[in-house]
C-alpha cells in the first residue's frame, strides 16, 4: 500500500499525469526517513528539512507535522517490516500546459515505506570501496530535491565499477557522496565539510556527528582536500539507509591497510544506540 | 492526443506509474521541436541532439529516427494547428524499487503536440524585459535533462519579477538563459558563449548564427562578461518557441535607449525565411 494524493492504493495502480511537474521538470523535494521497531526515528528533523527544502523552492506544504505523521503512521503500521524506509515525495502539482514557471497549483503527495535492512556490524567490519569524481552538481546540493540526474550518473558509475558510492570533490575540496555524508579520521580528529550549499545538511550526519562527541572525538567541520582524503586513518560515508559505514578502498587505493578504524568502531555502536533509545 | 509508452490516447489518460524514474529522479532528457506550415523544421539537427543527451545518461534510445519520425508525424497530422510546438520525453524506465542507479529498463517515452504561436513582429519590435542571476546549475547543461528544478527556479523568479527571462552568468561570464541562448551585438559584431558543458547547444541558436552569418555580421563565440551585456548595442535570446527575440531592459536598465537594434531586424526577417524554406 502507498499513498498518493489522498489516497491509499495499491502501489501498482498508483499513477499520475504526465503533467505532474515532478515526471516534466523532476519540480519536487523528498525525504527518506527510518523507522526502527515500528517506530519514526527522528520524524522532527525530517520534516523540518523538508519545510525548508519546500521554501527553498517555493512549493506550498500541503499537510501540517501532525498530518505527515499520521499519513506515515497509517502507511507504516499497514506494512509488515518493523525497521522501515519511508520515502515522501512533493511535487509542485499537475498544470494544465507545459511551461517552465507555474502559478499556484496543488502539489502532489507520494508516499511509500518499504522493509529497511541496513548492512549488519560484520559486513560493514568488511570494508567498502569507493571512487571520487569531480562534483558537477548544482549549488543548492542543501535542497533536498528530485531534479537527481547528476546523482543518478555517479551512482550509475559507482554500479559499474563495483563499488559503494562515489565521492565528490569541488576545487579539489571534497563535498558528499552521491548519496551520502563523507566524513574521515586523522590524527584521532573528525573531519567533515561544513553545512552550506555544496552539501546535503543529512540527518544523518548530524546522529554521526552527535555520536562522534559521545565518543568524545574532535570534530573539525572545515572539509578536507581530495589528497586528504586518501591519506585518512578512516574514511565513512554516511546516510539514512546505510547508516554510517567504512571506506576501506578508494579508486582502488586502500586505506588504513585496509581495516576499518577503531574510531568508526565506537562509532557505529554508539549510532545503534542511538537508534534504539 | 498523445503518445504514451506505445499508445496514442487522450491527455486526460497519460498516467505514469510514480516508480517511472522521471518522476522519483527527474532522470531523463527531451527535446521540443518546431512544426511550421504543417512541416517538422529540422527534425535531424534535434533527433542527432536527443541521441547525444540520451548518450551521455546512459539512456538507450528506443526508436530509430525513422521510427520517431513517424510518432511525431502521426501526432502533428492529428493535430488542427498548423504551427506546432512538439515535445518529446525520454526516461530511464520504471523500477520495482527506487534506487538511485538502475540496471537496464524499458525507456518510457511521452509525446505531445501543442499549438506554437511564436509573438509577431511588431510585439517583438516593442522589446523584452530580462533580469540577471549567478547560474547555480550543474555543470553538465549540454544535456538536455528533464532534472529541471534550477532553470524552474529562475523562472519562477521571472514570472514573479513580471519579466521574459533570467539571463545567467558564471565567474562573471553570460552563459544563457533559464530556458534560451543569449547573444548580443556589441559594436557591429555578434558574442555568445561558446558551446560546451556551460550551455545547451541550441538548435534555434545554429539558425540565429545561420541568418547572422548570412546578414554578414561577424561571430565571436568567445563569450563576454556581464559588464559587456549590460553596455551591449543589442541584446537578444533564442529558442524554439520564441525564436529570436530583442531584450531591451536587463534589471531595469535600459539597452539601446530601449529601442530594438538594426541587427536583430534584419536577423529576425532571415530567420523567418529559414522557417519557410
Amino acid at each position: 500500500m502507498v499513498y498518493l494524493n489522498g489516497e491509499f492504493i495499491d502501489k501498482a495502480d498508483a499513477n499520475i499525469s504526465v503533467m505532474d511537474r515532478g515526471f516534466l521538470f523532476g519540480d519536487g523535494v523528498y525525504e527518506v526517513i527510518p523507522v526502527y521497531n515500528r517506530q519514526i526515528f527522528r520524524l522532527n528533523p525530517h520534516l523540518d528539512r523538508l519545510q525548508r527544502s519546500l521554501d527553498a523552492v517555493g512549493i506550498h506544504n500541503p499537510y501540517t507535522d501532525k498530518q505527515w505523521q499520521a499519513l506515515i503512521e497509517r502507511l507504516t503500521q499497514h506494512n509488515a517490516f518493523d525497521n522501515q524506509s519511508i520515502y515522501l515525495q512533493i511535487t509542485r502539482g499537475i498544470d494544465s500546459k507545459r511551461a517552465h514557471s507555474a502559478g499556484a497549483l496543488t502539489p502532489s503527495v507520494y508516499i511509500e515505506s518499504n522493509e529497511l535492512t541496513p548492512r549488519d556490524q560484520a559486513t560493514l567490519a568488511t570494508g567498502f570501496s569507493a571512487i571520487t569524481r569531480a562534483d558537477l552538481r548544482w549549488q543548492r546540493c542543501d535542497i533536498k530535491a528530485t531534479s537527481l540526474l547528476a546523482n543518478v550518473m555517479y551512482s550509475q558509475e559507482a554500479r559499474s565499477a563495483g563499488v559503494e558510492e562515489v565521492i565528490l570533490h569541488r576545487d579539489n575540496r571534497v563535498t558528499e557522496g552521491a548519496s551520502s555524508n563523507v566524513f574521515i579520521i586523522k590524527d584521532g580528529a573528525l573531519l567533515t565539510h561544513p553545512t552550506g550549499p555544496y552539501i546535503l545538511s543529512g540527518i544523518t550526519r548530524d546522529l554521526v556527528l552527535e555520536s562522534v562527541k559521545a565518543c568524545q572525538i574532535n570534530i573539525e567541520e572545515c572539509g578536507f582536500s581530495l589528497e586528504a582524503l586518501l591519506a585518512a586513518d578512516e574514511v565513512w560515508i554516511s546516510s539514512s539507509t546505510r547508516e554510517v559505514m567504512p571506506i576501506t578502498t578508494i579508486d582502488g587505493q586502500v586505506i588504513n591497510q585496509g581495516q576499518v578504524g577503531h574510531c568508526w568502531q565506537q562509532v557505529y555502536e554508539h549510532y545503534q544506540q542511538l537508534k534504539h533509545a
